[in-house]
């Protein structure tokens, strides 16, 4: 079909692939090239079944929106405005405090390109700041709560792998029970962050490690485990390689407060068992939206707050009207 | 502050005082008019702390939007044209099948008036239609399920008040526990009617009524009661005018699915202690929602699938990017 909406992947990781995999859900949306820096690797594993760019041959391809798939920290501040000068595009730039700062970089170029930038895309930032906006506009005077996990946190992993003497290891960040029963006791605590969250490490040790000193370093890192109770468990490499195959991810925006002078509340859960495939599933449905108001004659950059519900729908109004109101 | 959004209350009941209730409670809106049909009933509780006009004096209100209070069943059908027809419109029409009718007259008014008409705002249909098209779009080839209760339904409190022999009556909605944790394990069960909710009535009865014939009347009564498991407890006129004095309602909204090849569910819950007030407070942002879209130029029948989270927010584009995502 040629009218299906053409998509590049930019970047060939968890995310990318999980792309591939949503696009094969749906039928509004075709993949047009994989854009990677590294196509040795990335050849390797898409075989012919997906057309390839190295990124020098960036200009070769044609599609209507790339969804960037690279990190926060070094990729997206240069690729996000490198390829909104070529595409539409969908990121899910998500380091909270530069928000502001990327919004602008890539709507000073979308705008000047006549694109459509979506930054911040997935589940938070994304679906999870679209919740708490909703829910304090419906509740007014309302606090906002929120919690992620049980759920694997790549950046805490990565810190505990780096730790020398350890030879693989895993971070899942955990809600407390005790704080998530008191926000939905609607009394709108002042929790600290050792109140809201745990963290339970498992890690593999190299030969003649010294796990007390490890299990030291872990627990009074700064910035990563100082603020949390955190537990460290030794297990076999195997075991440590078996957990790292999966990589669900939970959380919880929990909006307090009141309606008049009545207690109201709102919970948003969501439960992935795999987080990247679920972020990817929503830079799909913000890549349908992008193209949407692309068509309509929008420009600039725009977050998931921008955008009507509607958009993401592969549904027609008259289906939307008819069944899902 | 003459640049606050000026309200017009169309019917005052408990929706309508909600809507004051929820206008107290922001600081960029003020009423202007509460229209009524009763004057005289009004008059007495709203006194002169608000400006009250007859619908025949309706020409003499100056607003920026009317808030639209009445019910689906026999206002709004007129009511909704009529306003529509003069100022720009929220409204909280519900009754789901014919909401793509009562658009489609909505917007043919409100078009060629240039006013924007919001229609079928509320929690459902409204925040859980939301919720629903949002996580179908987001989870690919999901199953949408939506539970009510525990919470007061007004239509079937009234069906058992109608009956010959009962004084007084209240019934609540109840999500049956195991139909929502079957759901929430994620095995898109389907699911019957009965098996979602159970129904419970409490009724004070007239002096000499047949206890038993009008137990057997509730729960075999068509279209309300006969397809649920429903129990009927008798309690003194005393006992359910209290439990009058309270419209608590909780819902929930559960979807589920895959991203990829993994399982991804998304739960929504929302917990009122008063329903009219949490409706209202879901207008009052609508109605802000809608005086935003009319600025831009924007007109024609919406619902709350059209319009982007961050135009019911009284924050500013740039503190929802800085603070809230």
């Amino acid at each position: 079909m040629t009218n299906k909406i053409k998509i590049a992947i930019v970047g060939w990781g968890n995310v990318g692939r999980g792309v591939e995999a949503a696009i094969k859900q749906i039928n509004d949306m075709t993949i047009s090239a994989v854009i990677s820096r590294d196509t040795d690797r990335v050849k390797k594993e898409i075989d012919n079944r997906l057309p390839m760019f190295s990124t020098e041959k960036v200009n070769e391809v044609k599609a209507d929106l790339a969804i960037l798939c690279g990190g926060s920290a070094t990729d997206l501040p240069y690729q996000g405005p490198f390829y909104a000068n070529l595409f539409n595009t969908v990121d899910s730039f998500d380091t909270h405090s530069d928000i502001p700062k990327y919004f602008a970089a890539m709507n000073e170029v979308s705008q000047s390109k006549k694109h459509i930038s979506i930054i911040s895309a997935g589940w938070d930032p994304g679906t999870f700041s679209l919740e708490r906006v909703l829910a304090n506009s419906f509740i007014p005077q309302s606090k906002a709560y929120t919690f992620w996990g049980r759920g694997v946190s790549q950046g805490h992993s990565q810190a505990i792998r780096a730790i020398e003497g350890v030879a693989d290891g895993i971070q899942y960040t955990v809600p407390a029970e005790q704080a998530l029963a008191t926000v939905r006791s609607g009394t709108n605590p002042e929790l600290t962050t050792r109140q809201k969250h745990t963290r339970e490490c498992f890690i593999a040790l190299k030969p003649g490690a010294d796990e007390k000193k490890i299990k030291e370093l872990i627990v009074n890192m700064p910035k990563y485990f100082s603020d949390f109770d955190t537990t460290v468990t030794i297990e076999s490499a195997e075991q440590v390689a078996e957990r790292r195959k999966a990589m669900p991810h939970t959380g919880f925006v929990i909006t307090s407060g009141k309606t008049g002078n009545n207690k109201a509340l709102i919970e948003y859960r969501n439960q992935w068992d795999s987080n990247p495939d679920a972020t990817a599933c929503i830079l799909v449905a913000c890549a349908r939206a992008a193209f949407r108001l692309r068509q309509e004659g929008r420009c600039g950059a725009l977050t998931m707050l921008d955008i009507p519900p509607s958009y993401y729908s592969p549904l027609s109004h008259a289906e939307l009207l008819r069944d899902w109101m």
